[in-house]
């Protein structure tokens, strides 16, 4: 991942440089400085830039020449930051990236209203690209997201949480906000129409694979490797696709052991391990880690449509490793 | 005022009965039904619906005849929805208009993510007008609330606080989205340009006047009169416009009072009724009352530009009835 990504990052130094300074200059505040404090704290974060990459690299492909690309890669990475911010609230997260979270440095408070003056903000850089239609798409995206998010408290910790669910969870969680990244990179480039409903599909399919892949390193991968901070998500009861995979095949007493543990949060020593013995025994990692490669081939095989050129290699590289994160 | 809400109501009721339609069912969601169910708490429990009438007002007294203002009313009510959800949580409040608030009902997490969603919601509605500038005016307003509430969380509890940052915060917390109603209303029914500023004028300054009116009634209005909740911001330690006129000719004495009593919060029996004697013997209640005045005279007078017409009349006792809750 590193590598490809470094390459991406390297064909748009200029792109990406761009980016940065419209984000630290419409981050600023004159009345606020809370503000500017707490989205720097996370924008500088060193977080991995994936979102505007998307969108730069989209419109690139699509032989953008114009200055718009720089606008909503900032307003991806702010939409993006600001959902951050809310998820941490709710989540009532205290470590982000290996920094403490806003929440914790500042307080609830300024992580709301600050996530809302980052949408705001966004909301403000999309319309001066003056395209309808690419405010259409991240209106839509916006509304998935936030759809997702509810969705998401609501499904936690029901373990009769289908499959279904699950990807109407993750698509709002990530997979919307990578489709509009990416799409709105060949609109903006008025690329034709077959072209923008590709990079939709890239974005949604990678976006998809992205999630499965994480969720599944929440549990070590498919190899079960132990490192640090497995389990997480069994700990926070979140039904992810392993373990939802598991619930389809449990006996009487494997359901009630899920029951007793996500469903009421009742857990011991020994939970986790004997919850990575079921996944096991039930094939839940493989069968998650073949998901994420159908998703991540899904994503390849879009850009068929598009000619061969060095950025749709490193795009198409771009899925392979997202994948290969998980095998 | 309830007559004259009355009033310009029954002139709208096709208009409003159709915002109200449109209002259910944009708040609906398939996936999550936690979505429309507190949304409707909020939506159905009674506001006065002030802010869409101004913008379905607006609009027909500028004789549009197109569908849109009743797009852009639902907007604005989704936004205002949206701004009392995290308001709620950022406040730790549990009743709002006799009702229990949805944060106490359900919890903040429902409150910040249903919020998001229906700004998300709001954005879709005013995209589907097909107007940029409308969308630049309501991104701009966005902006300067998300600031507005920033600014005030900062700026709370500081007694050093000035009638410039209080006039800040309350247009970020109320005009802005008042002005925003108001002009769009005014550009969707293609309004020449003295009008459209005219109605941003009479919106800003109808928000402001209405703000004050507010901030003075805590504190039993010019006249003083005691009723239930009196002094609700003075035990919240907010600084409104009364208190910092008051600490403006504050003595020694009086300035060690306002400190500890609203900077440290150091509060105790009598005090309420010594920072009423305060505000007396200042005259920071009248001070205020004034200007409430002045604003609601700087709304009606900003109509002169438009024609006469019933429903130009009914705006301008609008903003006589804003002021007279307060003399």
């Amino acid at each position: 991942m590193k590598k490809t990504f470094e390459n991406l990052s390297a064909l748009l130094t200029d792109d990406l440089n761009a980016v940065n300074a419209l984000i630290t200059q419409r981050m600023a505040s004159k009345h606020a400085p809370r503000i500017p404090e707490v989205t720097a704290h996370l924008v500088e974060a060193g977080g991995k830039r994936l979102r505007p990459l998307l969108t730069l690299a989209s419109a690139k492909m699509c032989g953008y020449g114009g200055p718009y690309h720089v606008h909503l890669a900032a307003t991806v990475e702010f939409i993006h930051t600001a959902t951050l911010l809310h998820d941490d609230v709710v989540d009532e997260s205290n470590m982000r990236r290996g920094r403490k979270t806003a929440n914790l440095l500042w307080d609830n408070k300024s992580s709301i209203l600050v996530g809302d003056y980052l949408f705001s903000r966004s909301f403000q850089l999309m319309v001066e690209t003056g395209s309808l239609r690419v405010l259409d798409i991240l209106a839509n995206a916006s509304a998935t997201i936030a759809e997702g998010e509810v969705l998401q408290l609501t499904a936690a910790q029901d373990t009769n949480t289908t499959e279904e669910i699950y990807f109407q969870v993750i698509r709002g969680k990530t997979a919307a906000l990578f489709a509009a990244a990416t799409e709105v990179g060949g609109v903006i480039a008025s690329a034709p129409e077959n072209v923008v409903s590709a990079l939709n599909t890239y974005g949604d399919a990678l976006g998809i694979s992205f999630q499965i892949v994480d969720d599944l390193l929440d549990y070590g991968g498919a190899d079960q490797t132990l490192g640090k901070n497995i389990g997480d998500d069994f700990r926070e009861r979140k039904l992810t696709l392993p373990v939802i995979k598991a619930i389809e095949k449990a006996n009487k007493a494997e359901r009630a052991f899920w029951d007793r543990t996500i469903a009421n949060g009742d857990q011991h020593d020994g939970d986790l391990e004997h919850a990575m013995e079921l996944l096991q025994n039930h094939g839940a990692l493989e069968e998650t880690r073949d998901a994420a490669i159908f998703w991540g081939n899904r994503a390849k095989t879009s850009l068929d449509v598009l000619p061969q050129s060095q950025i749709r290699d490193l795009m198409r590289d771009l899925a392979d490793f997202v994948v290969n994160r998980a095998v």
